[in-house]
Order: structure tokens, then sequence, then C-alpha cells
């Protein structure tokens, strides 16, 4: 990645223009809320531009009273407030080798901010889900027509489901980041918010939430945000694996080194502070340790702040680095409250998505 | 489709060699059971050479007591025979206009046979499924890599599910077609015949049995096998429809005209026997029609036999040809004892699969 070639929008990284796809570049990434212009923006279709007092969002499906709700309705409600951190599943990706498709991003898919909205229990409780739901539908007002000739014909919208079960738990319905209204490329009026889970499933410019009596298998949850996961049926005798079709779902746990970046020039005998970012879907940070020696051995870094469930974790380390100038590599590795940490290796059933193995940032001392 | 062009093998024309897929000229169907030697093949992988004294079939997963069973053993358990049409869904594929990828098939891509086996009740009752279990997997021991990029990564084996009450109530574990071993092309030692079902339901070189306690979303569940069919979840104001990805199921309602063949000359002022056979899912053919004049006007063709669900039914409709020379575009039209009937158009839903609107069959009089 030549410096030069970068282009950037609002100190963003331009990856794609239509759709636009941006990225903050993760050394930028200075506080525990990540600023709303700053905030890596991902979107598959032409930005819908919605009139926010002819906005409705319908209630549907398998419910005993469907209903529609306009913005001025939904404010009123009750609401609800939490620092959530969104990732990209593809956060990583330019890492991989051998290159794979798919939106090129480094460290910077990924942000934290605070969101207000209505929680997703309020308006399921008062359309009532028949006995038999299970599922529900986040439908975008983005659609279009694609060019993959496995997706369906026609024109489809952005449409993705998550567990009724953790609809009514953890899903907020978002119409301030950071206390503000949304800007259009984050959902103007209002966005799904599933905290812990992978971004693609908090649906933006959310227009329908649809209740259904199976699991959803629209082509984001299949062709695409999808990978194969190997089960082992057999629980028994010479049991193979059978590789099935699986969402995407939750976050894998992951740090990030924010500063210094990979290439950076960093004074020898000195004290460098190394920072960054670890987060991981429904449990906490306990620990991120940083390697500045390729992975041989392992610092305990100082954990910032207090623990938020599904925001990320900033963390420091001050490094005494050597005397002798040269290439080091850096690397740091997050450990989770459920006893997880984060592989050495890459998972290949993964395909392009959820890269969490250790990643190493190379700099140079001087 | 030049007539010098085809390739043969024991009276099929070779679709492709490897792998290998056979198809029968329609116009040899000439009874109501098709010969072995006659019938199609469909493969996606080598066929495996298996041999018979050292082959078991696993019965595991939700169930509470897993075995296995070997050939043996199998025979010497209660057997049913019944004749079942198998076709291909993908077969006619070669009529669609535009072109798609696939198997070229013609009218070829079904055969109906008499099978004799082991109802998959039996196992299933001996091994117990938990309350849980839903669906049952068949799995092949034919397998390798794919070329798709869409699909996992690593070896597979071909697999298929069916609901376990489809299971228990229909499928046979055919180890004889046509009152003989089934030849190494058509699934020895073993096949599952899921009557009604599309053929790659009935899994051959049967060698394990998994019963899931949730949908199975394998690679001929999903990326082949499946279509976008449109689900209307609003039940309700302005409810659009979403494309879901779908497994392949049941056999659509189809005739299809097996003498006179396209091309063929047919003497003007005579007596031509027009003769075919029609099949359907779980109903009864009740009437085909027959157009000589390209849909303008339909004759009661005579259903042949008697009607056994799930086989095919033959029919015959002698034609007074009339005396002016000339081209002359035929098409027959099933009509099924649930009052459905052929489309007469193509449903681009359907993408590469399910073909049952009419076909015209271009003949000449001379």
């Amino acid at each position: 990645m030549q410096r030069e070639e970068i282009k950037l929008r609002d100190e963003r990284i331009v990856r794609s223009e239509a759709p636009l796809n941006l990225e903050m570049p993760f050394s930028s990434m200075d506080g525990f809320l990540t600023p709303t212009k700053s905030f890596y923006v991902r979107t598959h279709f032409p930005i819908p531009g919605i009139d926010r007092d002819a906005w409705w969002l319908n209630v549907e499906g398998e419910v005993e009273k469907p209903f529609a709700i306009n913005y001025e309705q939904l404010i009123t409600l009750e609401s609800s407030m939490a620092p959530v951190t969104l990732e990209c599943a593809g956060n990583n990706r330019n890492f991989l080798e051998p290159k794979v498709k798919g939106v090129q991003w480094r460290l910077g898919a990924v942000g934290n901010a605070e969101w207000t909205g209505v929680r997703l229990a309020a308006l399921l409780d008062r359309a009532n889900p028949k006995p038999n739901a299970c599922e529900v539908v986040l439908e975008g007002a983005d659609g279009g027509m694609l060019e993959d000739a496995k997706g369906p014909p026609g024109e489809l919208k952005f449409a993705r489901s998550i567990p009724l079960e953790k609809a009514r738990r953890d899903v907020l319905l978002a119409y301030k980041m950071n206390g503000e209204d949304l800007p259009p490329e984050h959902g103007f009026p209002v966005r799904a918010i599933v905290p812990g889970w992978y971004a693609m499933a908090s649906t933006k410019w959310l227009q329908r939430i649809i209740v259904t009596d199976r699991p959803f298998t629209g082509y984001y949850q299949t062709i695409d945000y999808a990978y194969w996961q190997r089960t082992d049926y057999a629980h028994w005798q010479r049991g193979e694996q059978i590789a099935e079709l699986t969402p995407l779902t939750e976050m894998q746990l992951k740090a990030e080194i924010a500063h210094p970046t990979e290439g950076e020039i960093v004074p020898a005998n000195s004290i460098v502070c190394v920072r960054g970012a670890a987060w991981v879907c429904d449990a906490e940070i306990v620990k991120v340790e940083l390697s500045t020696d390729g992975g041989a051995t392992w610092n305990d870094t100082k954990l910032l702040g207090e623990s938020k469930l599904n925001a990320w974790r900033l963390w420091e380390f001050n490094w005494q680095t050597p005397s002798q100038q040269g290439k080091q590599t850096l690397m740091a590795r997050a450990t989770d409250s459920l006893g997880r940490t984060q592989p050495v290796n890459r998972d290949p059933d993964r395909g392009t998505y959820m890269i969490n193995h250790l990643l190493p940032i190379k700099i140079e001392l001087q």
C-alpha cells in the first residue's frame, strides 16, 4: 500500500466509490468513542435519500398485531443509550494471503459509537409475535440488482435476520449516533444496532421488521456473509465432518494496534506508547498482551477505562524500545472472560470473513 | 443439435464424461419401466468403486442408538418394491432461452424403474431419533474437491437432506433396480429412493444416514440444487416479497412427448400415434392433453395402465394428421388430481431448475 495512492474522504480511506466504502485509518483511533465523521462506512447499494417525515417502519410477519410506526412516534418511546462496537465481517481482509475478493479492509473497518434509540423489544412486544416465531428479519431501504449469478433474479433489498431471543434482549433501533442524528451514510433515519455481531446484522435505513417462523435464507444470509462451518453430527465412531453454509454472527475476539502503525519509524532506546483496542461478543476483555519480538515473548498491557459489554476496550503499553536499530514486529493478543484467546494462524474454513488471527505490525527502530 | 455430433454410450447420449452424465433419448421411451441400461445417469464426482462385502451404512446424529449395518444384514430385512420416477432437477434445461449453465439435458433426464429395498423407516425406528430430530441427511460415498469459489474449502461428499417425516413415510433404501443389483453408475450397492422429489435427493452410493436437529445447509442444499423462492411474509399492507434461497424438493407437474420427436417427418393425412409420459409429486395424473397446432386447441389423450403415485403415467393419442404438408407444433399438457396444470411460460425465479412450462415439439408433415 503506497501512501501516495490513498484517496481520502473526511479523513477516511476510500475503498470504493460505488458502493461507498470508507475505512478509518486505525492509527487515528484515539479515544473510546469514534467520532462519527471518522467512522468507517460499508454500503452495498446507493445510499437511500430518506425523508424522515415520510418514513415509516413496518413491524409484520408472524405477529398478532402488525403495525407501522413513524419517526415522530418512535422518538417519543422510551430511549436507551449504549456504546457499541461495530466491525465489518471482512475487517483485516487485506492481510490475508493469498489475496481474496472483497473490500480490501486493513485495520479500520471497526469503530465504537454511542447509539441512542428504542429497544427493538418494545416494538416486538407491541406486535406480539406468534408462538411459532423464531427470527426477526431487519430490512433496509437500500437495494438494487446484483451482478452475482448466484443471487436472486430481480431487485432485492438488504436484509438480515437475528434470532427472536437476541432481538428482544439486545437490539436497539438507533436514531442518534454519538448524540446526533445519524448521517445518511450511517443509516438515517434509523439503524438497527445488534451488539456483539458483525455489523452486517446492524441494518441501516431500516424500513421493515419481519418476524418469521423459520430461519431466514436471504442473499446476505447465505451467499454473502456466510461461511462453511464444519459440523460433526456423528458424536460417534468414524464421524466425518460436513461443511454447512452458516450465516456470520458474532464478532470474534480481537486486539488491534493503533499506534505505532505498519512501517512507522520508532525511536530506539526510548519509551513508546503502544496502544490499541480489543473487542469480543458477549464477554469481557480481561487481558491484552503485546509482543515486540514477533511473538517470542509477551507483555501484559494496561486496560483503560471500564469494561462495557460489546464495546471495545482500549489498552496501552509503555514500551522501552531496545537500543539496537532495525526492524521489529509487534503483535497484540486479547484474552476474554470466557478464557478464549486469539488464534495464531488463520482458519481457512472462514473464507474471507472473521479474520482474528494474530496480525504482525512491522516497525523500524532508529 | 446435430445428430452426427451425438456421442452415445449404451444407447444414451453422453452429456459429459467426467463427471459422467448420460441422457436417455426420450424417443426410446417405450414402456412403463425404463430398462436399466437406458436409464439416465447423473454424477457429480468419479463413480465410487465399492466392495459390497466391506460396505457399511451408518445411522447416526440425533438418535438414541446409532448403529451401522452391512449389506448382508440389510438385505435380510423386510423388503419393499415400488416403481418410482426419477427426474433430474435440470431436465429440459437445453430448451431454456437464453442458454444457462449446467448439463444441457433435453427430454431424457428422467426414467421410471422398479426399486427394491428396505424402508428407511425401519432403520430410523431402530436408531430411535431424539425428540429434537427434524431432518435426515443422506450422504453418498462420492466426493472430491469442488471448483466452485462459493463452495466449501477442502473435500466434500455428496449429501442431501429430507424432512424426518418424509424419510419415515416414503424413502426406500434400494439395492435392486428393475429386479437386478444396481449397476455402479446407479449407486451400487445401495441408493436412497425419495419418491416424488427431484433425483438429487435420491443419494447414490449411500454410506451415512445422519439425523439432524436443524435444517441441513450443505453445498447441494444451498449453492447447488436450490433456487430463489419469493416469500411474502407480510400477509398485510404493502408486503414486498423477499427472495430466499430454497432447496429444490418436489418434481413439478410435467408431460413429455416421446414420439414423434423434434424435426421428425410425419406422414400427412394418416393416423400417427403421439405418445409420452407425465408425472408429478404426490398426486395423480388425471389428464394429459395434446395440442397439434401450437397450443390453439387441445385434445384429451388416453392415459395408459393404472395410476401409481410417484411413478409416471404413459399416455397416447391417435392423431389424424391433416392432409396439408408443412411444419406443425405439438405440445403436451398434464393436469393432476390437485387441479394443477403446467404453466405456459417459464418462471425466471426458478433459475436453471424445475423446468415444466409447455415445450413445443416441431415436426414436419409430408
